[in-house]
């Protein structure tokens, strides 16, 4: 019985895996695709941006895991195995990053530093009134685990922070919107948008021409979450338009990010290398090795994905 | 009797003290100095910057407040009324914001966004490794109102941190180091450093060639505290040779920055034009109000300055 590792890349990461997983279930083999003594021995993958059809070729799989929150990469594969459940990662130290990441992106555009970056190279010296936190309105798009962490946080700031989810949700301190009918409204309020929503069918593209616009005039965005949540020319019409301030994206479509890309040299975005938030491995393996014990023990496992939901 | 207001700036902020003070102290008149009818009948002085010489010209001073919690401008005055109680605000919103900038700064440097943005424009794709907050080591120099806040606040998020004070001060879950035979050992143990000292005789030029070397290589510098308490040409030297890797400046010596300063272009330095905590008119004139009462009841004011230590 063996658990085997098919991710895009190799490296450093990987060996950290291998070497947890050993440790902690010393009766699985440790295999790395496309290693593989024995396909029919394989019980449990471990994945990570999968080339589509490898997880077909292991008749006796119980149990995926997605090394990430996201799992839209892998739900593109046609191939991907009916019946046997999927389970992503929930947090895994993801939280915590991904309020340092987008507390930073919002005190960037609280404080200004956006526009003192311009004055340091003009020459220019233009101190901008301080504006109180509680006059600045922050929107977290997307309230699942990492959302609601992200909104916890502004809240705790001060800042008046918001959040819009697809279905309702409570929490202390955030103004909840939700559904598609509450969208807009959630926009017209939002100075500061934060977008941490899984990318879905229904999600794709949802940062648009149209959206953007219904932002008040000088908003600026933080994404956190996926490229494809972001229609490229459009964000770069409303940055160019001065409509959107400035943003900071983590997130590209593809990745990685082209050399040549308007993005990198656009004076109103910054970017990032897909860095807000990185699995932590052996906090990721502690929660595998738990659901592998659930399911050999014949209990439901925690985080399965919902299939038709997409996350 | 009246209360006059010398400032070395006019402007928004001004009115805004002068409608504050009428309102909270109907028995006194509000002047702004040079526009003063009668010297004799000013009681109560509040100065930002003034012109050296200027409270001299009152006989019957009872009090002088300074807008900031830095008093290093007014004590170079040797016209400064001797026995006249000097009070400095505490505080006054300050507090916020500073923790705002500074823990913007520890962010920016903690998540290699210095380097991320060079990657931007230099077309790379280069992910550094998540250091967990725990293993960043934060070092906040002076643990006054302001910094005693801001070293909180980087233990709240997690940071390894530090301060070092004059005297010794105990804060929960801050590293406290204490005098000048602790500096180094504070110096050694700091990957980032936090410089909120007030500016006095001591500690002027406290940050140069000698002291920075101390720091280990590639540490970052937050300056939000006076621009005379750094050596510029250390610094820049020390940038020049890696041995700091970068650094945010809120102060500068003089200030406004001459717009051909090296600072500007340097590609280690981020420059604020002195904007990390301003002082808020309405919190500041509380504070007055409140001290001018006191002064009037026969009562000990707060916040008085000991014009032997500085501050």
């Amino acid at each position: 019985m063996s658990i085997v590792i098919v991710a895009a890349e190799s490296g450093e990461v990987l060996d950290t895996y291998r070497a947890v997983l050993a440790e902690a279930l010393p009766d699985l083999d440790v295999w790395t695709w496309p290693d593989v003594p024995d396909p029919a021995a394989v019980r449990y993958a471990l994945v990570w941006q999968p080339e589509p059809g490898v997880l077909g070729r292991f008749p006796n799989l119980a149990g995926i895991f997605n090394l990430g929150a996201g799992v839209d990469a892998i739900l593109r594969d046609t191939t991907l195995p009916a019946g046997v459940p999927l389970m992503r990662l929930a947090d895994a130290g993801m939280g915590d990053q991904m309020v340092e990441y987008c507390l930073y992106g919002v005190l960037h555009f609280h404080r200004d530093m956006d526009l003192y970056r311009r004055d340091q190279s003009a020459g220019g010296w233009h101190p901008r009134p301080f504006v109180a936190p509680g006059q600045r309105r922050v929107g977290v798009l997307g309230l699942g685990a990492l959302g609601a962490q992200v909104a916890d946080a502004c809240t705790a700031f001060g800042f008046d922070t918001a959040g819009w989810s697809r279905s309702p949700k409570v929490l202390r301190n955030v103004h909840a919107f939700a559904g598609a009918e509450r969208f807009d409204a959630f926009l017209a309020r939002t100075d500061i948008l934060v977008n941490l929503l899984p990318l879905t069918d229904a999600t794709r593209g949802i940062l648009n021409a149209d959206t953007l616009g219904k932002l008040p005039r000088g908003a600026c965005l933080i994404n956190a979450a996926r490229g494809a949540h972001v229609v490229e020319a459009d964000l770069l019409a409303a940055l160019d338009d001065g409509h959107i301030r400035g943003c900071l994206l983590d997130a590209f479509d593809p990745e990685p990010l082209a050399a040549d890309h308007p993005f990198r040299h656009h004076p109103g975005v910054l970017i990032t290398p897909h860095i807000a938030a990185q699995t932590l491995p052996r906090e990721a393996c502690q929660q595998i090795v738990n659901n592998i014990k659930r399911l050999e023990d014949g209990r439901a496992p925690y985080n399965v994905v919902d299939r038709t939901s997409g996350y």
